[in-house]
């Protein structure tokens, strides 16, 4: 399984407008692009992806939606659509578990460190001054992510009671959906390597034959 | 310069609602998520970046759009934030030639074959089967990207009259702007190493003093 969060700092915790994600809904435009990146391929959907969005805007902080490769549906790219399933989910009155508002996304009340302790395994922190992603490999990857406001240091500190490395993807400052794309390919680049080394290439898997050059 | 040609083959040539803009608007959201992708860094603009929007759907087609990094002004990374500029073009009266309908975004009547013979240069066509592009050299590069439906034979054909090639981005197959990511990415990567073997590093270019590992 491969699980990404990613902590909005603004993001609204009640049912808000779609007509405006940046401003009244506290950013929730950079959530919706982190599920379109995590979860979309040109013809279907990861069904190996996890995405964790921490809202910790008003009025009621903080909450945690999940979106489920494998089980999500009406989820469509744009992200309208991704900010629809996320306001459905807080139409529901969260509790302190995990109820589905709809196939493949839920919601519960709980933080950033709510969520860290359920996953407990290693953390990939993506942060500027990291080293390259690229080489790097990734098995069962638990990658965090800020938004447009980084992350706090008190968000640092609960990462630094887990094992964690520091990654990041290039030598521009990117957006958090955009890390996301090439965490993606890194990924994809080296399951498709074990693959046609190791098995058929032609598996229903998505991959294509021909190897890259 | 960078410039990337995205074909909307159903994007609406009149104004369109901002709050259905896969349906009534043509997968307007493909567009604006290209937009988003070619143009943003996480704080501030790809200065050296043109997009190209070929807008083939009705009621007027076709018609181009041009977003220019240099000049942009009143973007926001959300997919609403692209429409309302585009929007906002095609109220405009288009012309043979281009017309700014607000800073930095221009529109006229035209079609591929008119941006093409405009540019008139290389061109590097992404496609499921073209060679990986890692590694790949990219001198003031022009991409071209289909949307959702890929790329019509007479399309492809009038690639076929200039210098071309064909490059795919991994063994997956992706979204047009999750292509120019990748692209920009490598891009990134192969300025960064020439700066800083040439340049001092700390010259205000956005490039981090780290080098990537």
């Amino acid at each position: 399984m491969k699980d990404f969060i990613i902590i909005g700092h603004k993001a609204a915790t009640a049912p808000f407008s779609l007509n405006d994600l940046p401003g009244a809904a506290g950013r929730m435009d950079i959530l919706c692009r982190c599920v379109n990146a995590a979860l979309f391929l040109s013809h279907g959907m990861r069904r190996d992806v996890r995405v964790y969005l921490v809202l910790k805007g008003e009025p009621a902080p903080p909450k945690l939606i999940r979106f489920e490769g494998s089980g999500v549906r009406y989820l469509s790219p744009d992200e309208r659509s991704a900010a629809s399933l996320i306001r459905k989910a807080l139409e529901k009155n969260a509790q302190e578990f995990w109820v589905e508002s709809t196939p493949g996304v839920s919601i519960r009340r709980g933080d950033f460190s709510d969520v860290l302790s359920e996953l407990n395994r290693k953390i990939t922190y993506l942060r500027e001054d990291g080293e390259d992603f690229q080489g790097k490999s990734f098995e069962e990857p638990l990658f965090v992510l800020g938004d447009h406001l980084g992350m706090t240091d008190d968000e640092e500190k609960l990462i630094e009671e887990y094992e964690h490395e520091m990654a990041s993807v290039g030598p521009l400052s990117l957006h958090a959906d955009h890390c996301i794309v090439l965490l993606h390919n890194e990924m994809d680049r080296k399951e498709y390597l074990k693959r046609s080394t190791y098995s058929e290439p032609d598996d229903n898997s998505g991959y294509r034959a021909q190897a890259p050059a």
